[in-house]
């Protein structure tokens, strides 16, 4: 960094500190090679398994962070957030595996599969007609309660502890010349393109978006952070209709471009890892793939290139409906 | 061995000349553990990924130990198969791999995804009207051509080379204590439980059946390998109609028990696997893990347990389709 840069939010030793924190209670999840998929992308493809992550997702690696840097008073009064997805399950998972109170709110359409996840976790569930109150619920009894509130993406620690992804790939694969990482709010990306780019400058750092919720491309199109109108994709975890503050602002600092995909170039990634990986992806889990297969994101030429398989929790219900 | 007992069809030795045939050709599988899993089967449960095999399932062990044996004079004039299914895919990408022509007889009933891909493999793909005559056919083609048959189990090369699945268990695992193994022909499993007992004889062996196809359990009965009068099940890779001969007596000599599991058992285990694990197994590739769920297979207590996940090839409509 030059004397004349702003001062960054979040920093490389941010993310080492998390990766010390994360250390024996999550695991380094594997890249592995895939030949025949090296074939259709132009480069040699690794998949980096985040789906393999504890409660199937990165996302525990930003709530361990977030709950590891608590006031002993913090830890004692609880937390709270509002979410029917991976967010809320893994931050259940952490609090629980730290012994810190956790609550939950969740609109009652959410999937009863999600509900029982997140309750099986071990957290409190506070259940709200629509997601349109579910934040303004948590935030409400955050406030009465003294609990802390933790954001899906939003967050200094939440993005130190996703980085530690990125880290891992730079020490895991040296030779790594682009990584490719889907984007909902940018909790995940603006983390590990922060870990990557400021140890390995020369490393590409792509996000892909699904077409239906762009909110960090038409971010950075407007200059400033925005909310969508609407968002609509089958990447439920990728559907976040704006884009974080903090992470806008590294995403402009740190990753080389932003592009989109259909949910029919997802459907189609999916079932390519389904039948030639043998791996279940989630729709979000596979966008980076899927960017890299229709070619809209192009690794650095002759250098590998990992897309980070973000997540796989879907029950096979949805799964059926989405592949039959 | 004591000198009464009479000479073995394939021995210890035997695998581990296969062992050293494979080295650099073919994946050392991981041996993943399932925290998740593993309250759910009472022992320490890890799977043996053969679904991650070249080709997607275990078979092509068999066939590049096959292909080793071969003479120059079979290797100039090439093999012939009768399969529709796993084996034909591995035998036609292991003779391209090593240079050696290769003739499959496959129904015109096969699903076309497999025809592509035994074709794919590089393999001449000759049809025929039913299943009834792709053994007749293929054997009339080899006299004629002079082409190596090679069956799907019943040879002590390909019985070998799979029993190389076997030993990777217990050196990468060395305080494994039951092995569970799904069985067909009986070409895994007796090469697996030759593998392991000779080396191991603490080490459980279970083998698990579809219960509309238990060629094995029925030999075990009669006295004798025998064929069963028709088979149903699902899972279409453990669906040999007869149990090899050499495959049951190696079967009769090595393996503890033989289970039973039903169609349901089976998409239950592969439900589980793809929601927990996010590993896509077949049919028969979830047999051995089905039958720990079940509590028909009974791991020796504490110590960890190996179901061998044989394959992963099944396209998502049929997926879709089974799942739904």
């Amino acid at each position: 960094m030059t004397p004349t840069s702003p001062p960054a939010d979040v920093t490389l030793s941010d993310v080492l500190a998390a990766q010390t924190i994360l250390a024996g209670k999550l695991h380094r999840t594997p890249i592995i090679g895939s030949a025949t998929l090296t074939g259709l992308v132009g480069a040699p493809l690794h998949l980096k398994l985040e789906n393999w992550q504890k409660t199937g997702s990165f996302k525990p690696r930003g709530a361990l962070t977030k709950i590891a840097r608590l006031t002993p008073d913090e830890r004692r009064r609880g937390l709270i957030t509002a979410s029917a997805g991976n967010h809320a399950q893994a931050l259940a998972w952490a609090a629980a595996a730290e012994g810190v109170a956790c609550t939950v709110v969740m609109p009652e359409t959410a999937p009863a599969a999600k509900l029982a996840a997140t309750r099986g976790y071990g957290a409190r569930i506070v259940l709200e007609p629509t997601t349109m109150t579910v934040i303004s619920r948590a935030q409400a009894l955050a406030e009465e309660h003294g609990y802390t509130f933790v954001p899906p993406f939003d967050d200094p620690a939440i993005v130190a502890g996703h980085g530690t992804t990125g880290l891992e790939i730079v020490e895991d694969l040296p030779a790594v010349g682009t990584v490719v990482v889907a984007v909902g709010g940018g909790g995940l990306i603006s983390g590990v393109a922060l870990a990557v780019k400021a140890s390995r400058p020369d490393v590409r750092v792509i996000g892909v978006e699904p077409v239906g919720a762009p909110a960090m491309w038409e971010s950075r199109r407007a200059g400033h952070a925005v909310r969508l109108p609407g968002v609509k994709t089958i990447a439920d975890g990728l559907a976040a209709p704006f884009a974080g503050e903090l992470n806008y602002r590294l995403v402009e600092r740190y990753v080389d471009d932003l592009v989109v995909v259909t949910d029919e170039d997802i459907k189609a990634a999916m079932v390519l890892l389904l039948e030639r990986v043998k791996i279940l992806a989630e729709p979000g889990g596979a966008a980076a793939l899927a960017a890299l297969l229709t070619g809209v994101a192009r690794p650095v030429a002759d250098r590998p290139v990992v897309a980070i398989i973000s997540g796989g929790n879907i029950d096979v219900a949805r799964l059926s409906q989405l592949l039959g």
